[in-house]
């Protein structure tokens, strides 16, 4: 069948919109109809060429909502109608890591998709015979797309896909961090670097659980009125206390230091920063933001000694077909907020304004909708 | 009254034996007679002139065991004649660190315990009528000493002071760090980096808890006698698989790499190693070694963010008054081995022989015995 597409060709140029050749689901694979994509940072990352493992030519995207509309053999945990959001990190509940119980960085089909294909090391996408590599496993910037049945989550179905596709990375990074890889506790004092969309994720999180002072760090105090409504309440402007000085004041502001602090941005020197205002004894320092191919964090290794923890995220600890449907719920239920986060919205043929929004800064989150 | 003692003039001097005066307990504070201390080294370092934080003239020495003599007013859990080991990292149970019950890094004296003092702001050692200042608030190279009673660890009466002095430091940081700090559990694989006496404890603690693979890292091969006796499984000299291909040795023998890893020595080179040997999704690395002054550590935080987590510990995560009465405990039911461990003893007077067998790598501890 054919799909209309968002094709990247090549690093740093536009998307083109194309038509291209799809094939249907093979064994243990879904094919969907995706209805809405957010347009995420890294795929920003990824087509700017930044990315050491980017591939092309690659249908990108990896934030979507859609509708099951086709299943392959062998494949029992869904039908066609059902709505689903893909998953970039699946869940296989079979390789050591699913078993371990202790992660979701599920590893069934990790290196495969690490090379732009199925696992059966073939694309289902093709443009005038030639393949077109998948995507974070996922590729939901076309209409449709196919995935394996372990890469995605079954939802409710009253749930808006406008809105719930945003679950599939940025929402679940957020709030995963918070309550999966942190457990951050009631009453716990909790600092975010970075305000942009993780980050108001992160401070939506440590609302939901309780946390007491959630402390906002961001360059851009045009960040604060919406750090606010999303649990902010107390912000700290690096140029205003000093660069150096943001340690200390988080310190001071706390009594001894963070309990728990986020790393948002991807920026190596401000991740030494958020393990350095944690309480000595217990704090504990999570790195969210993807650093520059080969950049480095260090630190003092009395920070450890004395009771600091780093630790790291990804897709907010969250696996992927059990979790992800809770946060849909949480959404519907009214105990997280994303409609305020969804700047903007357009159809697949404006998708690069979404990439010029974010160039310049100007959008929390643009969903494109089919 | 007065006490020998052995002290430490200046940075880099061997200790002389002296007598000196001593005065008895202040309110909440316990005059012990020291029988038995370890020479650590901690006290090698702080004596070479390495530790900024170094201050002379001073009695060092904080790996003691001993009996109370005297109580000073208002002191209740002690009396004259209980067995007791200085505890150089104190319990108070009263402030925000010991409430947390997230770290064992009291704070109750931390300030005038930094600057070799006890928590009146002055020290109960003198000589010639000037002061000579406590060490890490134990001062256990005297015959006699004074301390918190918030820093003595009331043990049995039947423990061997000889042997469970070593738990004032070296075998509760080890055997602590895997039960405190990392929660080793059964079935883990845990890689060691470091086969002195904090590396033996490690090991004989990853075997207490039922630990599967226990691997030793150490490019000294005579060490692997003694490290097999202690629980180690596996050897892996650096040397002979090459030094920047030990964390593959790791990840090969473990099918993926160390549950846990612990840094034994205090280089930041291995600490890296240390960390990025752990099982990707889980893997915990401890560091245990003090690194130079200064030195820094430094990694990848795809490693953090990709599941390892970069922990620390100091006295082995251990609540010195509630959790070192347990491990003298089970040494004396013969769950672990200190016997061993202890491979010279001394009196007083040959004191500086300790540091020159530390110097030549040939003791893994000395005591001297009172």
């Amino acid at each position: 069948m054919k799909t209309r597409a968002a094709v990247a060709w090549k690093a740093g140029a536009p998307l083109t919109i194309e038509t291209i050749d799809i094939e249907g689901p093979k064994a243990g694979e879904v094919l969907v109809e995706v209805k809405a994509t957010g347009v995420c940072h890294t795929d920003y990352y990824t087509l700017s060429g930044a990315d050491p493992e980017g591939i092309f030519p690659a249908i990108l995207g990896h934030e979507g909502a859609g509708i099951v509309r086709e299943v392959g053999a062998g494949v029992t945990s869904l039908k066609p109608g059902d709505h689903v959001i893909p998953l970039y990190t699946p869940e296989c509940r079979q390789c050591k890591t699913c078993l371990s119980q202790r992660s979701n960085l599920c590893t069934a089909i990790r290196a495969t998709q690490g090379k732009g294909l199925m696992p059966d090391g073939t694309s289902r996408f093709h443009c005038d015979a030639d393949p077109v590599f998948h995507y974070m496993g996922c590729s939901t910037f076309a209409n449709f797309t196919v995935l394996p049945e372990i890469a995605l989550a079954k939802v409710r179905e009253d749930a808006p896909f406008d809105k719930i596709c945003y679950i599939g990375c940025g929402v679940t990074t957020g709030i995963g961090a918070v309550i999966n890889t942190a457990k951050v506790w009631p009453g716990a004092n909790v600092a975010v670097f970075g305000l942009g969309g993780i980050g108001l994720n992160v401070l939506q999180g440590a609302r939901m659980v309780g946390a007491d002072k959630i402390i906002g760090i961001d360059l851009n105090p045009e960040r604060v009125a919406m750090a606010k409504k999303f649990g902010m309440t107390h912000f700290i402007n690096p140029d205003e206390v000093g660069r150096d000085k943001v340690v200390q004041a988080i310190v001071d502001l706390t009594g001894g230091g963070a309990d728990f602090s986020f790393e948002c941005i991807g920026n190596t020197q401000v991740m030494r920063q958020a393990l350095e205002c944690c309480h000595r004894g217990w704090g504990e320092s999570i790195i969210i933001g993807v650093a520059g191919a080969g950049q480095e964090i260090s630190t003092r290794p009395f920070q450890l000694v004395t009771g600091r923890v780093w630790k790291g995220t990804a897709f907010g600890g969250a696996r992927g077909r059990t979790d992800v449907p809770k946060i849909v719920d949480w959404y519907m239920e009214g105990k997280i907020n994303i409609d305020d986060l969804i700047t903007h919205t357009m159809p697949l043929d404006k998708i690069n304004d979404a990439f010029d929004l974010m160039h310049e800064g100007k959008s929390i989150r643009s969903v494109v909708v089919y």
